[in-house]
């Protein structure tokens, strides 16, 4: 089984499926500077909030790995800031992408109080490494957890991709697809194709045909008769925030999703890492939701698809109500109603 | 108010809009031989079943009028039959067309009883004026008893293209909001694009927007959200066939809608003519569902958006059961449950 390598550092350098070729070529990229990995990040080369935070964390070693070992801690902090704050300028909104920053700007300070430099350069790749092996064992640890769960299923939906390639390596949604895999078990997986950048079809689909996964490509408004001809036994989708009382902000569509899925009684999993829990906010209701520019939806794929000037409504998100999901897949366990207990128990 | 004129006889031809060129161009083309109406049929520049019909009514006509009025009634019908079959295997599985053709050789075998070769002309000219004008006015009776019963609606949301371009006029799903318009009230309508071959947002928002009539874009993974966020206060869609009970095959995505609007307690209206009602079939599990071809989700763009030789399934259409449905919008006025009755007793 080919589970793709989104990023790894391999030989001194960091190496990342160029995602924005995705799904006609796989083309791996080495990155060896800063400049490039902020072009990578910025362009979607690299793309999935952990995989981002990776790739940050990442680009800040390389920002600092040549720097004199005859230099000061203070300048090398100084060079390390000023290139942090490069790089999470890539894609502003992403949280996991200053959350890694952050971790190694704090990791740098640690370090640069002993002294030493060649100390601080050490530490900062080990840190880098550090947070893609977690990212590597929460994945592993969510699928394992899920595929317990998922016991007796055949065939399960998903919506846009929370796969592999959003994380460092098997991803949340589909990671207890993976680990089932191993155990000599495959899913079908229905993949929404995921209007309007099409996550689904380029990628989640793309990822499971690598890795020898049965995969089946819908569009979004095809998953109420799969659902109905009794083709799935239930469906599983990532997340992007989720409130205290188990409210869950994802990818646009899967608040309809929910919704088949409770009208054909058909259990509805969300899987995330705990650092998607945001206990901060009561429910769903203090989520703001983006909107994104109308030529996704008018001229999503380099060809006019609706008339010009017509107005067009294109939130990224939507929030399905907790009453809608069956339960949590985490990767210390699974959270099961009532959620303002078990999410405060398993990741609080 | 433009409305547009899908398909009308101008000036002894046939002029029809070019819907390959829609939303980009708007562009009528005339239309003066049997072979010119084959190829408009065929590639779809006329499309939508009512007005598949009228063009093959129109297409008999004029296969047969520069016949010499000194030749035989029974060679003109010899014309006529080989004609209207080449017409009809244009697009072998459209009812509305055979129907219309069919209709067209009755005509001419009636009126060739009293032998003159100038009456089947003229007759067969009158038949397809007739073909396209009741289609009209049956667009013209949904719309008016649509619009009466959307009073105190001000947003509707549909799915797909029932509107003015698959019929010679007013459509079906949109034909309230066009009479409603007429009376002085413009409907917001929130147009589903329609995936896979878009006719949402290439066709509905085009002529709507070309009508004034205020429309919204979104994917169909949107509606959800539009109904959460109260956007709209109903929902209407045409039909392809709806059996004794209310069952109704519409396109892909129809059943998804009409589940969500279930849930968000918005009325769900299908509009149709009674002739799409099928009332030799009991319930909608006696419907064949066409599965078409797979580069329709992969290739639908102009560019590919899924992997090479992923599995597709992708159905055309689906079944509503009648019990999603609120009440039918007919030409003979409202149906509303219990259907197996409503329905003998307005279009039996």
């Amino acid at each position: 089984m080919v589970r793709l390598k989104t990023i790894d550092w391999v030989d001194g350098g960091v190496k990342i499926v160029d995602q924005t070729l995705l799904p006609l070529e796989l083309v791996y990229e080495r990155i060896d500077t800063v400049e490039q990995m902020y072009l990578a990040i910025k362009i979607l080369k690299v793309r999935g909030a952990p995989a981002i935070g990776i790739a940050g964390a990442f680009g800040c070693y390389i920002a600092i790995r040549d720097y004199p070992e005859t230099g000061s801690c203070n300048d090398l902090l100084e060079l390390l800031v000023k290139n942090g704050d490069y790089l999470d300028s890539s894609r502003p909104t992403a949280v996991n992408l200053a959350w890694a920053v952050n971790r190694m700007k704090h990791k740098a300070r640690d370090l640069a109080a002993a002294g030493k430099v060649a100390d601080v350069k050490k530490g900062l790749l080990d840190e880098a490494v550090a947070i893609l092996e977690e990212d590597r064992a929460m994945g592993r640890a969510i699928g394992e957890h899920g595929a317990k769960l998922l016991e007796g299923v055949d065939a399960i939906l998903t919506h846009c991709n929370a796969g592999g390639l959003a994380t460092a390596e098997y991803g949340t949604a589909l990671a207890p697809v993976y680990v089932a895999a191993e155990q000599g078990k495959l899913f079908t997986v229905y993949s929404d194709e995921t209007r309007p950048l099409l996550q689904g079809s380029r990628i989640t689909a793309f990822e499971l045909q690598k890795a020898g996964i049965p995969v089946v490509c819908i569009c979004d408004n095809m998953a109420a008769t799969v659902m109905a001809q009794g083709k799935v036994g239930a469906v599983i989708v990532g997340a992007d925030r989720i409130t205290a009382n188990g409210d869950t902000a994802n990818k646009i569509g899967t608040y309809g999703v929910a919704l088949l899925a409770r009208a054909h009684n058909i259990p509805f999993y969300v899987a995330a890492p705990s650092s998607t829990f945001d206990l901060t906010l009561a429910t769903g209701k203090e989520i703001p939701i983006e909107e994104r520019d109308e030529t996704e939806i008018t001229c999503g794929f380099g060809k006019r698809t609706a008339p010009v000037g017509v107005p067009v409504f294109n939130p990224a998100f939507d929030v399905t109500p907790a009453a809608l999901i069956t339960a949590f897949i985490t990767e210390n366990g699974i959270a099961r109603p009532p959620f303002s207990e078990s999410i405060r128990d398993l990741v609080g």
